[in-house]
């Protein structure tokens, strides 16, 4: 069976940051990039050859026009986004190192996607042809706007028996516009057909308290799928930050009988963090799209995680090769001419 | 008699450009500078030697940080500036050459000066030990609080017979919180005791049309004296833009009965354009403090202006002796040993 | 009637420049940009809004990669581009500044490109849905397969009653294969519908002497369309070239009864000249493809060629509106807010 | 009772040095930035909010400028920096890396500083409001006016009851001006309250051979303490390099009767060890200035030394918050949203 | 006996890197370098003070020129370098970092030195009044013209007496003009006295399959003298790759009758991994000119190419003192001043 | 008659400027070249393809090794440079633009070069198998050993009938160490055979008052070479300088009986004007070693003048037949493929 193509819906944001791991006030320029968790994803399964839409909006300005610009670099099909008056969201990043942590501050509450609504999306249209949806709990948190668009389209592409994976994660300091984030979120993941979490994302929604672990993890799975029974999937990444520039991380699932985990993968020079967990999502579903086995495709969503540690900006931009050599354990990092 | 200090009240902006004359779609990079029309003129006289404290918000983050540390580092005294929760203001520019102009998009209308308003300004204190106080019309564009809490200090500063410059810039697409943009210019600038601006200002204020010429420029100072009596001087700017890289720029004044300008000169290579007004106003502000005749005044401000072409930046940082020469008409750019 | 999309057919080339005017024994480092004289042509009009498909090889490893990224930032479908063995063209240059020239140097003759042949391209599948096709003189000019795969195409083309626009610039130390460059352009040509070029381009392909004035030019269009009948316009564009920074430029076109010129417009700051005469192309075929009359064809065509003068890189970023500014005579660089 | 100001005397010195880790030799450009040991420590407390003022020459010529610029913006007071003719010290440096020792050239004998004297500063002004000094061993081994006009400074601070601090540093290298060293900096820590620095410190000034440990250390500060009863406390930092990237530090102190440490941290990318140690005494200085206990101020002080190894340049950036969560022991370096 | 002038016979060849370890298609610039395996070691023995000789073609081209102009800065003799027609064979890299690999793709079978032939080098007057003379396996592996050049001056400067080192690599991607390459290099082998490499490299040449251990190394060692009766010494390095930023090297040798090998040395933060084995190989014929015993010669050896990680480009820039300091096993890394 | 080798003699500075047209204050980073008016004279001519010595002092550290492979970079013998422990010279420029003029501040008066003395060169060494020798009034002024250096080797090349070029430029702000820079200069100009320089020049050494005319050139070159008969030509160069970035040249000569002069040569987008003179020496002495006569010769350093202002660094670039092309008349800056 031919699968269909990948639609992803979120808000497209702009990192400025200065240039290493300067602060700004010792800098004279910023680096800049295009990202938002889910158009990460997007542009990780455009650039391994998926066909990938996303879903939202952009400034009527020339920094819209960059951002669609990158999208279609990244092969991201665009037809989608709309652009509208409101300047794009962006955040200010100051990169740690080592003991030192990375700080960000966000402008992105007036933005462009904020100011999204259930009329600037046809559902209908976006959904054509599409085998699968992807979003997080970044979008819902920002706006009155951006829940109601999500929501609806979420309801259609369950009707459509679409796959939906989620990637629920709450952030307290968002959620300012006035609505329960955990209810909200709550809402939300049981309109969804795969999580994408673990114990910590489970306990949030939940409000539950299962400990930190392997057992932990099975049991908040079951319980979020006694909860959801939309949920047939549970993936989950766990990581240990020993510092800004070394990290540790491995896969594991629960798909409601057998728990599955991968070998944990040592980073220790990383060069940017930011979207790591989005390239995780991305190599999952890259996974889920092509076929793989579930014990595949954990450990190419971890290879993916890895290896995004260590390119800059928000996308990964390893191509399969890269990942899965990764993927099979071949971390020497040895020069191929 | 010994001169006090001067205040400045506005918007502290951040400006981001990609690189020399790129666009924003082929950078990666973007160059940024703390700036904002009253600011560049507090930079200006701190940097000539003259005390001056700025007035405004700037964002309770990394970015307010830096923005505070540039005004220290010109020499702006920031006791006065308040940090708040909103971001900073801030706008992207794709730089101009030649016939392609020059591209401004704003992200300013939600941000920390926008939120400014009377109760977090202590204006006697502020206006301890100050003889001069200048503000432009961009201020109370930006919102209502701006606007009542500039109010507020130029009531001030006026029974206390401080001189108040204001550069009355009309920009029709601010003005976007619901007052009229002319009304509130004409309040203020009555609330004033120099003009600087021209022909189009006074027209913009009054409403009138006239002309652009001598005349029309003597004949408009006249009646803005006789409709705003606090007003003792006019002082103006005449710019002609051959291209984005080729200006040329003389300066007049009428202070009720004589009629001054300045010879022309001619910038062939602009390096930017930014901040060039303010470095006229800031120039001719020094004149006055410092004790210059009206036409000593605005051949330094003319200059000051000229020079500031070839800086990048929002602020002037020529210092005294290159303005002065290039005041005195040495315009050969000859290197100094 | 609705307009199909539009087809170019040639080598996509790297371009390695030191920073700024340096010569390569004083640099450290490269800027680079894809280019090559359809491909820009086809990015202008992606750029301008139109579809375009871009038909070529490029190199099976990252560097053809990062090519084909390239073109779908820019917004060409890059679907008909193969990927073969051998490296990517490119060429280094230094480039000139006022009295000293731009030097270049090529490594394009074993390269992807040099490598095509007819078996490699799908002309039918090409051509499906295109109602516009552009080559030049560049292309045939590399290698036999080059020159076969493109006639093949023409073929085609003219079968199906495509317009056709051709450059045929004749660049004497290029056609080292074998063929010789007068006959094969001159072949080619008559299989054309449009010609872009003039007394120079007419004189290289009929071996005629016709002079370099507007007499000349009427002359030796006529000559043109009576050679080559299914040629029924010429457009040309006169330069004059002060310095390496200093250009004049206008647009000429003549089609069987009128002559048609515009004014004429001086460049006084070129920060890159390379794909100038691209921009004019694109901004011809723009013209042709939206239902431009011929004035306004050629008008828009040598404004963006003016403005591409402006713009780092091979190809015009600018948009309609700064095209069409410039196009009806507005040329003095005034900032935009 | 509330503190006063801190003052700091020494050299402002210029560092220069290639990008990254290059040598001179493959490099066309240097970043610099404006620092010397005890400008450092000022640079230091103004980032953290205490009033500072630095005493010392710059040159008078648009470096100085430059430099008092920089002072500026770090929040230090600069009016009692003199201007004079002597162009101003520098060195060179290529920066390390892993096994690769980082390697420095100086430029300062015949420098700004080294032609201060004592009649260069008015000592009563300088220390009017003052609680603090505080020099380093640096200082004196550059000229006889340097050592005259410090000397000058401590005896005043000494009798007007003020905090002094010494980092007496011996560096063979310097003193070429005709002093002996040990000698100079014997008698000027007999004029300091505070002692910075242990086993090897105080082994160059009292000639002994105290072992490099523990109990070496509490007998050094004892031996001390009876030869210079002025001193009260001393304090000192242990560091261990393993690489040029990788270092471990603790602190300790001695009383009298205590006997203080801290827990080692380690840091593991060395982004710039430059002024590491004057992040320590600036650490400590603002735990005294603003009412630490001993063990709060040398956690403190060794906190701010371990973070001032992630930023690039002399000064440590970071902030309290910054530093008190690696002093409390958090070096995981998690994203702060 | 004074030692006479070194002789280094090989391609020079172009690396083309994006900055730090981003790739291609997210980078606008690249760096440059030349470098080439035997130019690599001509440059560290000129930058150790010893007379030496490149001989090789560059392109006739402002390429060609750049690169004897670095190679003239490394204190080359560049008086034999030939510049031919074709264009400078070149090759991108994309470095990696950590657990991901460095990638390479080359444009180099149609260079400048794939161009060359016997007839191109005047081997009676290159040959004059050198002591050494040292190729590697890539030269012979380009085209039949590089094979036969490289043969004529072995066969030379064996028949004159000439130490000849060989690093004979062998590398199954080259080898594309008909040879074998096998059969080659055991040839070039037979015409060369001392061998640099070890169990990979015999098992190449010979078809044999020793094991990757001490007695492996010596057994290789010893079959390959008898095989090649003019090969009186072997001498290996011996590298670990933990990741791309992590190494361990040691070095090894083989007299005919004692096993010598080096401390191993570990390399925690790679700057890059380039020309590592060329400056090995250059420590080592230094160690040979200049009268070092074989543990001396090879002690300097393994710690030249540890510290060539630390150096970004192609060469060693190392000087005596630091690589002598690395090889006496100091590797603190400690600041001097 | 072959010509034999060239020798110049001056002092190596190293020049460190903000990047652009940037002021100090505003930048984190200098460019930096190593030149010295007599170095560069060296430079050209070495990258013109004749073999030149260049005598001096450098640095006995890592900035002198860099200042080594500079020149070794530009084909300049350094086998006669010393290497002193006094820090190399060196001076920051602002660079100008437009009406703003660019300033510099030296650091070199205790520097290598003004610590060389006699016993350092060896001049009979140095002056084997030369040709021509060039100095500068610069040298002279720095030091008493400088003057001194530099007046025996004008002595003894005098005698060996060597050719000496003196561009005896007078600066009043050097000549700090007590003699009279006229008088030294008179007298060294006495030990000299051809003058670079005019009206000026000889108004400064002569105390004379000519006319800055023909009549006066000639006049002033008569008069010279009546007092100095060692004198046989003069050969000027005549500047306009309309701005930092716009300058006209042309270039005029005297042999006793004849006066040449040359076109005038506008230069619209200057990019560097160190160095110019220097190419105009280079560009002379080029002339007069090839045989080329009075006539050409002019031409040719006119327009090596010329060209060098689109160069950045201190060194004249461009190839002989870049500068040939100038030398011509063709200045349109048109491409070279």
């Amino acid at each position: 069976m031919s699968k269909g193509s990948i639609v992803t819906f979120g808000e497209v944001i702009m990192r400025l940051s200065p240039p290493g791991v300067n602060k700004m006030k010792q800098s004279r320029e910023l680096e800049f990039y295009f990202g938002g968790t889910e158009m990460n994803v997007a542009a990780s399964l455009a650039q391994l050859g998926l066909p990938v839409k996303h879903v939202g909006n952009v400034s009527n300005d020339f920094v819209g026009e960059a951002a669609i610009a990158c999208m279609n670099g990244y092969g991201i099909t665009t037809s989608h986004i709309n652009k509208v008056k409101h300047p794009l969201g962006l955040y200010f990043m100051e990169v740690g190192s080592g003991l030192r942590a990375s700080q960000i501050t966000y402008n992105r509450l007036h933005g462009s996607f904020a100011n999204i609504g259930p009329d600037q999306v046809d559902w209908e249209a976006v959904l054509d042809g599409v085998s699968h949806f992807h979003w997080t709990g970044i979008s819902p948190a920002i706006s009155e706007g951006a829940y109601q668009t999500l929501k609806a389209g979420l309801a259609l592409a369950l009707a459509k028996g679409i796959t939906i994976t989620t990637d629920p994660a709450y952030r307290s300091n968002l959620w300012q516009y006035g609505r329960n984030g955990h209810e909200v979120l709550a809402e939300l993941v049981g309109l969804s057909t795969v999580f994408i979490g673990g114990v910590n994302e489970v306990n949030e929604i939940l409000g539950t308290e299962f400990p930190f672990c392997e057992e932990g993890f099975i049991a908040a799975a079951k319980r979020l799928m006694e909860n959801y029974p939309n949920i047939t999937k549970v993936y989950d990444k766990v990581r240990t930050g020993l510092s800004a520039t070394h990290q540790k991380i491995y896969a594991q699932a629960w798909d409601g009988t057998t728990y599955l985990s991968t070998a944990e993968i040592e980073i220790t020079d990383v060069v940017d963090r930011i979207g790591t967990g989005d390239a995780y999502a991305a190599g999952l579903i890259y996974g889920l799209q092509t076929g793989m086995d579930d014990a595949e495709a954990i450990a190419f969503a971890n290879a993916a995680c890895a290896i995004k540690h260590t390119i800059a900006g928000d996308v990964n931009l390893a191509g399969f090769a890269e990942i899965q050599e990764v993927a099979k354990g071949n971390v020497s990092g040895r020069l191929k001419r």
